[in-house]
């Protein structure tokens, strides 16, 4: 430890008394509210006032100025000690705590972006450092600028494996502006957890994850200090701060003996106002305070030049450039147009699979702009959801379609998070062949509709998938495109333009029997179907929806309606929560039309990928089947 | 390294022959299917010879004999070495590789249970080690056997972090019967991966979470062979071998020199077949075996009385015994009956929340029984997946309900797998109130409804949970059973009986103008608003579907039709995916039925679970006002 940092016993007596006016504060509203995590707060209640009253700069008027230092409570149930600190800090009433949890206040059980000051929604476990490590890697490489990133995590959530990959990815890059602290409190929810206070096998596990690992006193204000500035001296690597820390509040070097009776350390209280024990809990920890006039005031950030990122100004630089009839995959398109986009503030991330899905594209032209997050979906998501923070830029996050439901509770969260994030998903459908089920993504359109706000699009050929690209990246929220491993024919002219909610009408006449609405591969075989079955004197409505969410509802009724009321929805994607629901929710409660879904109905298996479309029924000789038996 | 068990160099050789062949077997099957993993299969080729040809102790005749030891192929791409492997081991012939990936072969890209030699499914990474942990589990603490397990895993899938959940598991757990082999050959498929060939890296990592580490040359059988007998003779804890391998095959010790030109340890060659280099490559392979008529014969497992779990026989020791009107929450009534399932193989695996799904409750009376899997969701349902293979046990998992999209990438291979597994999710909706959106399962129907042949249950009261639990046990796939917070009333006699795909009526008349469909707690508004509706002389119809999928489409689409086909949906869910779509699928193709969805439109927040409902539109005054909108 540095010894040159010592701050002056004022200083240190003033940060521990707000620390006991945390605890106070977070016993006090989660008694008021009837609900919460008193204990959970008050074990981190040091390590807050250290980092809210001394270590971090950051301006109170602005609490998400870009140029602040970044706090992520990994840990959300313990919002009430972050929202008192913000209060005692002054951004708001310290009143304002006795609605936590009310119906008309922000102040939620867990932190959302609803509140100025929070970047992320946490309370969903082990999330927050990757996004963290986002933050990070945004202020070390893209904005080079000299703010840091806290993240405090629970010692509990530190069993989930997305710590682990947010850890090794931390240090990879070598993110020495980021500082990771472990509340070791020894106690779950349940039960202690699985290492309980054993302080030496969290620091061999962190060393040999590359951090540089301190073990502290989490209640010790000096050794807080101590330890946030050598992280501040250490370079080329993170940090980790491994406090030692009490359950509920007492130190038991400092004021051994003082517990509060049948409280301090015990198993049981997780998640529980203290109830009737709660006015002896404050009286005993207001008793500690000595005086609370003086109130260390937090430092202002280095002034800076950070502009948010303008994403209405992003477009293709060029147009794109295809032959109709081409066979072109739409996973190959999405490569072109993300080097196409005219922002060097566009970010892709990928794991280990860029040279399948394309997104190497933009690696070979800047690599810093391409961040390769190897094999943890979990933590590119996290990764990207930081990126993406504080309009520092636009994250584009791809891997096989499939693999994004490794991500869903991050992507779930993201959604909470109000995150700006792109997922780009390729190899979607049995149309991948030979790779066999595991490989193909059959249940990606169902896991992105759930997600509020967030944009599906499902484009069939080169043309859309870049509009596709170019729309995404303009729009604030989630978005998740779908592309595919075979090439596709081109069916758009280059200046065809689309928009998100408009399906197109690829194939109509006057005298059409079935509406027949089918993306990529599927639009494709609906194509060919619809040339048989004119042969045969049949005629087809063919609509490629461009988007699944939202869905074209006027388009898809005002076409069906032309069509005797008869659709076909064709998908590469199991039966459920896919193009052929998205089409029935559009047309639910509205009598007379029937639809019919072709999909893949159960777990497909290896094979060239025609034939796999025909052996699960979603080929042209299936839909024309399907045509002739609504005829 | 023990040096007592020094192979004999006849041995010694005929395992490095062995080996080889196994190479030539990879790179020849890959080229004939022009797609496929030959260099990943390579860097194995040592490991896979000594642990099938010596180490190893199975009954060819039966691959899944309980007493044998287990093997998982967590790097599943690398499938064609797995089969050359049984094939020379004569489980079927080697000219069977030749149909490697073909569509009427079970030799598929990924491995499958499709074939009678693999327990689990694996392709999507990182997965392998936590259901070999399940299967270590049961050996130890439930069988008591001697079997061992061993997982192969890729240094690229090392960067997930459920295999850091798993590693914490397996040593928490002691499991000395579990070894853990890295093939650390360097090279991911688009990169080299983060650690390269740092062993020591990889030994502090691996110590650090508990295991014994040894770092051994991948391609010297006498080094494997002293690993996997120290392993043996190590207890209190598992066994991790950290083998340092060439990406393709050859030793760069023992071979040095004999590199195939352009392909040894190059990037660029992940998941390629050799092509016109393949012949070149098998004739230098060709060249190192000395001699292949001296071929290791495996040796057989100990004998056991270990009998399969015969789950037809399971039920519940008694009936329910709830009394009509009271109130009792569905997570209740889950600890309830699992307690009350008449097999001591009834396995409970919780995330640190038992004490809220209730399955504390079967901890109390059996400690092995209940396996507390800490905050690791992922690595929970690896965990189980282990646990029911080979029928050894019925396993069921809790969580909270929207926790599970954390690992909604297990369950999506563990349905490949065809993996008896049941998940019990608590806390479903906004009806848990104050906690917030970070909590509430809102889009678990909707994944849970994409896995194939999972049955989804939601069960509305104490005695439909309790019945619900029991069918779960008994049917032989896997299962959801959705549970909620709060307190439902007791609606259904003790002796009510249910069956999976058969709803049940619970209000009607000769002149309903409305069926309303809801569960659980939007059943319960349903039965409010029909007793608003009828003081106001409109009957409607209630419907309680019990599963989810498969819906009881005969019994909506009839009681639809004397209801003037009109539908009202409600669900404490989000729009896409859940109930609402479910019902929209079962009544897709029937002309003249509207269905009208009640849903939660969008991100809640927290507050009182009543004003919640409210709120979101999903309460009995939201109903009331969309029956009269339909009538």
């Amino acid at each position: 430890m540095s010894t040159s940092d010592k701050a002056d016993s004022k200083t240190i007596e003033s940060l521990q008394n707000l620390a006991h006016r945390l605890r106070i504060l977070s016993i006090d509203a989660t008694n008021k509210s009837n609900s919460g995590h008193p204990t959970s707060c008050c074990s981190m209640a040091e390590i807050v006032s250290v980092l809210f009253f001394n270590e971090m700069r950051y301006k109170l008027t602005a609490p998400k100025d870009p140029a602040n230092d970044r706090f992520i409570l990994s840990k959300g149930h313990a919002a009430p000690i972050l929202y008192a600190a913000w209060a005692e800090a002054g951004l708001f009433p310290v009143s304002d705590l006795d609605n936590l949890r009310k119906l008309d206040s922000d102040l939620e059980g867990h932190p959302t972006p609803r509140l100025n000051f929070v970047d992320v929604a946490t309370g969903s476990l082990g999330q927050g450092l990757g996004v963290a490590a986002g933050m990070a890697y945004v202020g070390k490489y893209l904005d080079s600028a000299d703010y840091r990133t806290y993240c405090l995590i629970g010692d509990g959530e530190a069993a989930e494996g997305s710590i682990w990959e947010a850890l090794n990815f931390a240090s990879y890059y070598q993110l020495d502006n980021l500082v990771a602290i472990f509340d070791v409190n020894r106690l779950g929810q349940s039960d202690p957890t699985s290492l309980g206070h054993d302080m030496n096998t969290y620091k061999n596990r962190l060393e040999s994850f590359g951090f540089h690992a301190l073990v502290v006193d989490g209640h010790n204000i000096q050794e807080l200090l101590d330890a946030l500035a050598e992280a501040k001296k250490t370079s080329g690597k993170p940090t980790a701060i491994l406090a030692f820390c009490k359950f509920p509040f007492i130190n038991s070097k400092t004021f051994k003996g003082k517990y509060i009776p049948g409280i301090e350390d015990l198993e049981g209280w997780h998640g529980k106002p203290l109830g009737s024990n709660g006015p002896a809990a404050i009286e005993a920890i207001q008793k500690l305070i000595t005086d609370l006039d003086v109130k260390p005031v937090p430092a202002a950030p280095t002034e800076s030049n950070l502009v948010p990122v303008d994403a209405s100004s992003i477009k293709l630089s060029d147009p794109p450039a295809y032959t109709k009839g081409d066979k072109v995959a739409t996973r190959v398109a999405y490569g072109t147009a993300l080097v196409k986009l005219n922002s060097d503030r566009v970010i892709a991330l990928d794991c280990d699979v860029k040279n399948s899905t394309n997104s190497e594209k933009l690696r070979k032209i800047d690599k810093l702009r391409h961040i390769e997050c190897f094999i943890a979906e979990q933590n590119m998501v996290g990764v990207g959801i930081g990126v993406g923070c504080r309009h520092r830029a636009i994250p584009f996050c791809s891997t096989f379609a499939t693999f994004f439901t490794r991500a869903f509770d991050q992507i779930r969260m993201g959604a909470i998070s109000q995150s700006n994030l792109k997922f780009v998903g390729s190899h979607a459908g049995v149309s991948i062949g030979e790779d066999g089920p595991s490989q193909m993504g059959l249940e990606d359109l169902a896991m992105f509709r759930t997600v509020p706000n967030c944009t599906v699009f499902y484009p069939s050929d080169a043309v859309s998938t870049e509009r596709a690209v170019e729309i995404a990246a303009r729009l604030p929220d989630m978005c998740f495109i779908r592309t595919s491993r075979p090439n596709s024919t081109v069916i758009y002219d280059n200046d065809e333009s689309f928009e998100v909610g408009k399906a197109k009408v690829v194939k109509k006449s006057d005298d059409d029997k079935v509406l027949v609405i089918g993306a990529c591969v599927t639009l494709e075989e609906a194509l060919t179907a619809s040339k048989q079955l004119a042969e045969e004197g049949v005629n087809i409505r063919i609509m490629d929806p461009f988007t699944i969410k939202p869905i074209d509802r006027e388009g898809i009724i005002a076409n069906a309606q032309e069509c005797g009321g008869k659709i076909i929805t064709v998908e590469d994607h199991y039966p459920e929560g896919g193009l052929g629901e998205a089409v029935l929710s559009a047309v639910a409660e509205c009598p007379g039309i029937i639809v019919k879904k072709l999909a893949v109905p159960r777990i497909p298996r290896s094979g060239p990928p025609t034939a796999l479309l025909d052996m699960f029924g979603i080929s042209a000789k299936s839909i024309v089947e399907a045509v002739k038996s609504l005829n």
